[in-house]
């Protein structure tokens, strides 16, 4: 049997942890082969972000994958010493060393492939393999250059090496015990989920559930690969995430409230209502890897319509600066912004197919007062933009609302 | 033309301090190409290690070195963000991307080859190459494994680099002025020297003058390569390491005082006199990579003989151990250690075919009421080991009896 497990950044926040999580892996090892991926330690990552801010305003992409990178490169080394201090047999991989191949893409590197060679010879050896997380190389070997594969990026490294491996189970250790039905901060009574749909997954933290990257859940889904997520310093249980399951039809179709409290949105007012309008836009945003969140866009009316979407904090800036310039090209109108609005949204497999959810969603919202500026839905969830004051008191209510408390 | 500079940790140890280099390096560059070498920054290595040492009592060496392989390739990314910063071009490069080919020995690996292609195309292209310092790869391309080159290792990569590039100028940036007679804090009048030879550099920084790494002097003897040596934050001149000029008949022939104020004395009591039998120790210390310093071996008495050598603090376990195994199998007597003994040093080209050095030597230490506890000598220098506690009056009393406070 092999074992894929990741352990996040304050996993591995000091010595400490980092022993504490030897001791788990090398538990684990004793019934089953293990490759290991590690974040950088604790606030690594933002102090050197810090630091390369202090040099430069904008940072060469490629200069910071390569400071980045250094965060994982040592915290896996530093895991292997800690394994081996145990008597347990371990060997660091950087990226490059475990194979991992992207695109020649910096800051947000997607995986090409994965020669899997060196890492089965190294388990064929007994070892336990240390993967430093969040990290590729480019193809060309000798002229290889160091890539990342953007925050977050060490869950994508776990769920692509549990594919590359042919692992039996992937585990992602955090310092979370699973997936709630909201953020507990908030809502004291939410509940944690025995098991979510991969699709459940995504909406809950493209929305702002702060358990698992994205890129991770999607990786997943493509791959069949069921992934755990658990507490790096408890026993308890965790989420599973997996296709959905029988149950799903006498469950509550509602499964969790996800917020993200703030967000930045973008509205540029009377783009002229002809094809290709918004693909201008949404085509240079894509070009600078800008990644944009919901998208709301109106009727129109006398030949121009107004478009509305969000960024986060990070991709604000190049956001502005690009829509700005195509709205000028388009003619379109003024471009404004919205810095102090907040999602939240109700998520669930079959939420479309059952009826009221909507109105029982802005029911709840209506009745506690706060204003829904924007409303987006799929398949699965019913997102609202709301004021950034709003949002402890919308997830508070409509986690009622929805009885999620409940098992 | 082309220059190699390299800069060391304390003039790369914040922000500041790497865009005040930044800086000079881009004046640099307006006359000419331009290649640095920058070691961590500030304390970063010695941070490292003291975290390696909670995880593993005995840390494994090739997961150390790619621990310590992250120091440099942070501080060569963010050096390269800051020259971008400041308009100059510039690219950085980990050992490996520089094509620094080490043989396959984990924390003292020696460089087998250079090879300059990636290097020349950067520097073709206009950039300024950042090279780690300290750092390379084993030979084969996928596998390769990350090598450091022990302490003071990034001194060894600018002169090399130096060479693969036919440079015109190798400069090592650090933060004294240059090479002194003696150690200024310990003898105020120590007077900077505008140039030495190699090998009384080399005699200088093996016996304790923290200037410069040994392996790096060395290296540029071999190659005929001029070295300045000259402080990162002013402007002084510094001095310059080459082959000995003409001027060294007419001056004096003791060029300077080295010390080493804590060294480690290893003595086997009673060894055999047989063909063999030091080297079977020297064999035994070599295979675990231990540097050994100062041998002193007397001539034997009833077919026995005691062998005394140094090491530094950082060999002293594994010398102990070693020895003493070594010495059990001769059949020698006991081993004995003195971990409170200092090594000062007269050091000029020539001393040796000038009378009486060796005598005004001893009786300045004679009248200072300093007990020698053994003499060693070669073509360049003499040196005696003390009591730690005498050394830095031994320092001051030699720098005065051979005058070299006078230029």
């Amino acid at each position: 049997m092999l074992v894929v497990q990741k352990y996040g950044g304050s996993s591995v926040a000091d010595a400490d942890r980092i022993m504490a999580v030897a001791t788990r892996v090398a538990r684990t090892r004793e019934k089953a082969d293990v490759a290991i991926v590690v974040s950088a330690m604790g606030k690594t990552t933002d102090n050197l972000i810090a630091l390369a801010q202090q040099l430069s305003t904008a940072p060469d992409p490629r200069e910071m994958d390569k400071l980045l990178a250094t965060g994982e490169q040592a915290s896996s080394a530093l895991m292997t010493m800690a394994l081996q201090s145990l008597g347990c047999k371990a060997v660091s991989l950087t990226g490059g060393q475990a194979g991992i191949i992207t695109e020649v893409v910096h800051r947000k590197a997607r995986i090409s492939k994965i020669d899997p060679t060196r890492m089965r010879r190294e388990l064929d050896k007994g070892n336990v393999l240390v993967i430093a997380g969040f990290q590729g190389i480019t193809e060309h070997a000798s002229w290889a250059d160091i890539t990342t594969l953007g925050r977050g990026g060490s869950d994508t490294t776990a769920v692509a090496v549990a594919r590359a491996l042919d692992a039996d189970r992937c585990e992602i250790y955090t310092d979370v015990e699973g997936v709630y039905t909201t953020d507990p901060r908030i809502v004291p009574e939410a509940r944690k989920l025995d098991s979510v749909s991969y699709e459940e997954m995504l909406e809950l933290a493209g929305q702002g559930a702060k358990v698992m990257h994205s890129r991770a859940v999607e990786l997943g889904e493509l791959y069949d690969i069921e992934i755990l997520v658990a507490h790096s310093q408890t026993e308890a249980p965790g989420t599973v995430i997996r296709h959905e399951d029988e149950q799903m039809e006498i469950r509550n179709p509602v499964r969790g409230i996800a917020h993200d409290a703030k967000t930045n949105r973008i509205t540029v007012a009377s783009v002229p209502d002809i094809p290709g309008a918004a693909s201008r836009i949404f085509h240079a945003l894509a070009e600078k890897n800008v990644s944009v969140d919901i998208i709301v866009q109106n009727v129109s009316s006398k030949g121009v319509t107004d478009l509305s979407f969000t960024v986060n904090d990070e991709d604000f800036g190049t956001a502005l600066a690009v829509t700005t310039a195509v709205a000028k090209d388009l003619n379109a109108g003024e471009v404004t912004v919205d810095e102090d609005v907040a999602k939240v949204s109700i998520v669930g497999t079959g939420i479309r197919s059952h009826p009221g959810y909507a109105d029982k969603m802005f029911s709840a919202l209506a009745e506690a007062g706060i204003n829904i500026l924007s409303i987006t839905t799929s398949e699965i969830r019913i997102t609202v933009l709301i004021n950034s004051d709003d949002i402890q008191q919308a997830v508070r209510v409509l986690h009622q609302a929805f009885e999620l408390e409940k098992a």
